[in-house]
């Protein structure tokens, strides 16, 4: 294969998690150490930052502080959901890129991130490869929500799915200490995949986890539901928890968030305000079960940035996703994206490998809990579930501390000229 | 002093914390080892537990399982919010508690709570004084709140405030990764102290954390929060992160959770729906400063139950004061409430003594924020918080973990007979 000599450039986009940073490390470390590339920089704000030509230049960063980026949630180089035109209808935005590259001349490209992004990386390798610029294009994945296909996982998931088990497990230890009837509703991001919120029932698997688990991969029934948490009540003195996926719907596609949004929740300027999904089970359960010590509890954006409570097994695989891109890339490889391979050890422990598949095969598609991981009654998941699920989340990361807290990554960011 | 040999008794009582089952350990494996106290039992849901003569028989556990207290949040005992009427007008629920300790011989009673059960202790203990029935009373302290009299800080608000910082950190990393006006309102516990939503200014000091901060110590004025935020956001290119203690009121008293309940917010059924606070100020910026991108995010029992990020230090001194509790009831002490006071050592670090203290100092008082601790602005706190706050997270715990998961307590909670 030919050599490429020439710069590198990484980018990130969509919704951050806890570990996308330790893949931009990944590469970034690779990068700075590999002769072939000539200098490493990083996008603002993904594909938005190429475009307006803001790029950092990653050689002026200290080492030290790179290498906290093992452990930094979110984006360190900003993030964006920039949607590229098909270039067949509207190729300003390519045209623009490939000037980009050209001036710092980029031989190099990853990009990090979920199904839009690995859209968005694909359409640029084509474009590139139309336009006979040469230059290896990687897509890294990440995203919490587990949903990309043609890879075993996704980078991100399994720290999000650590955070939902422990503080499912917590809340369940939290939630049952008083003798009258309580229930505890907890909302799991996921719009059409139910990954994140199945992780919970690793807590139930473990002593102390919900009762019930509800993914959209099943259509939601409002009387099932509620016969199911009677029953819950009634066997468990009173007691019942609940996880759900926030996407979860009915059998004619309705959000359950949007159930009752009618009448319902204007703010104090006469908007209507959609609560979350939890928030309309906390009224259903009120008002049909008379329950009245209730809680609904979101884990909005802290589920995906919990990087203390991240899966050392997930920041490894991460970084090792960006390393293998870069290495990939300057062995000759292109158009690619990085995928998880599950396998077993000599000793019949879990393995993953990294294998370069087609950037088209991830692009746009959703993969969702398989059928037959969800039970009978469509309100738990089955053993399958959590025996794919238990080695992605094994190992306690070594974090980097300052004064009791994590010491997060503190870039400077120096725009490249 | 006399020697006083006879069975023990510990209960839990008010809102669980991440260490209450630590103090609840300190008190048990003191206990359990001490020759003049012959058995140890548990009040199962606190005082209900045992006026109704509910109790386990903690020499029937396992040690290794009982050890797992130690990091195991919630109360493992089971909880209650059970408040005693003055003996002095019905002295019902006292003789059946004097009825409960003779029957099981209990000549010692450790109460581990917040504010309403050191008044429940407080009240137990004299009234056995009264009765002339030696038994040695001892309060035991916990509250994320940290709100307690007499005492420098309280079991269990450490932990908690690691959590919010640590939270509000990843947090912040987490809410400006793009690049348009982006604002993020973290809810945090504190009904009239506001110890734990100013915690969260650590996170600033740290470099990752909230622009403004509200505590329920001064009031809250909505003009002059909307245009702190609007400096905020034309200063920091759009970004603003904001905490508030849930309980933060006008100056007229009216909690701002409650703004614009009038007209707003029915549920499916028709209830009024009170958000919380963040929801609240959520409306208001979208009305009043056009953001649209605009998150509220309520911490909600997460950060109290959050054991998995609790503060090594806070969970050693909740032990100690459990264990000094009881040395202290077996050398003679009674009618006390065990507390910390801060010292150096002799390199000048850091260092709190469990002092004894009368019971009847801290039942039923709040200690708040000192205000020369909170900005002149009131939108934040001084270095003379962070400086108090510090010491107390301190130290990661070890952990014990199965399955990549923390390995929390399971006890048989066998009824004494």
């Amino acid at each position: 294969m030919e050599q490429l000599i020439g710069a590198c450039l990484v980018g990130q986009s969509g919704g951050p998690t806890s570990v996308i940073n330790a893949s931009a490390y990944g590469v970034i470390r690779t990068a700075l150490d590999n002769p072939n590339i000539t200098r490493v920089l990083g996008a603002a704000h993904g594909v938005k930052g190429i475009l307006e030509d803001k790029l950092y230049d990653m050689d002026l960063e200290d080492e030290k502080e790179l290498s906290y980026l093992l452990n930094t949630p979110s984006s360190a180089l900003g993030s964006c959901r920039y949607k590229l035109k098909d270039s067949a209808v509207d190729d300003t935005d390519y045209r623009r890129l490939l000037e980009v590259f050209k001036k710092h001349n980029i031989r190099y490209f990853f990009y990090i991130g979920g199904n839009d992004s690995m859209d968005t990386c694909n359409k640029i390798s084509k474009f590139m490869q139309a336009a006979n610029y040469p230059c290896r294009v990687m897509g890294v994945p990440k995203t919490i929500d587990n949903d990309l296909f043609g890879t075993d996982h996704c980078p991100g998931f399994a720290s999000a799915a650590k955070y939902v088990i422990t503080s499912c497990m917590e809340l369940r230890q939290d939630s049952t200490v008083y003798d009258y009837p309580t229930v505890c509703i907890v909302e799991i991001m996921g719009r059409h995949a139910g990954w994140l919120a199945a992780s919970s029932a690793v807590a139930t698997a473990m002593g102390s986890g919900p009762d019930l688990v509800y993914l959209p991969e099943r259509d939601f029934d409002m009387d099932s539901f509620l016969s199911d948490v009677k029953r819950v009540m009634d066997e468990k003195n009173g007691e019942c928890m609940i996880a759900v996926s926030e996407g979860i719907h009915d059998k004619d596609g309705v959000f359950i968030a949007e159930y009752g949004a009618a009448e319902a929740a204007l703010d104090s300027f006469g908007h209507k305000q959609l609560g979350g999904v939890a928030s309309t089970l906390v009224s259903f359960i009120k008002e049909k079960l008379g329950v009245s010590k209730i809680r609904g509890i979101e884990l909005s954006l802290l589920q995906r940035c919990a990087a203390h409570c991240a899966s050392a097994t997930d920041i490894n695989e991460s970084f090792a996703a960006g390393r293998a891109a870069v290495n990939a890339a300057v062995a000759g490889e292109t158009d690619k994206m990085m995928t998880f391979r599950r396998t077993t050890d000599e000793n019949g422990n879990y393995r993953c490998d990294v294998v370069p598949e087609n950037l088209s095969l991830a692009a746009n598609t959703e993969k969702k809990v398989p059928q037959e991981w969800i039970n009978a009654e469509g309100n738990g998941v089955t053993q399958q579930f959590v025996d794919y699920i238990l080695p992605l989340i094994q190992g306690t990361p070594e974090i980097p501390m300052e004064n009791g807290l994590p010491r997060y990554a503190r870039l400077k960011k120096v725009l490249a000229d």
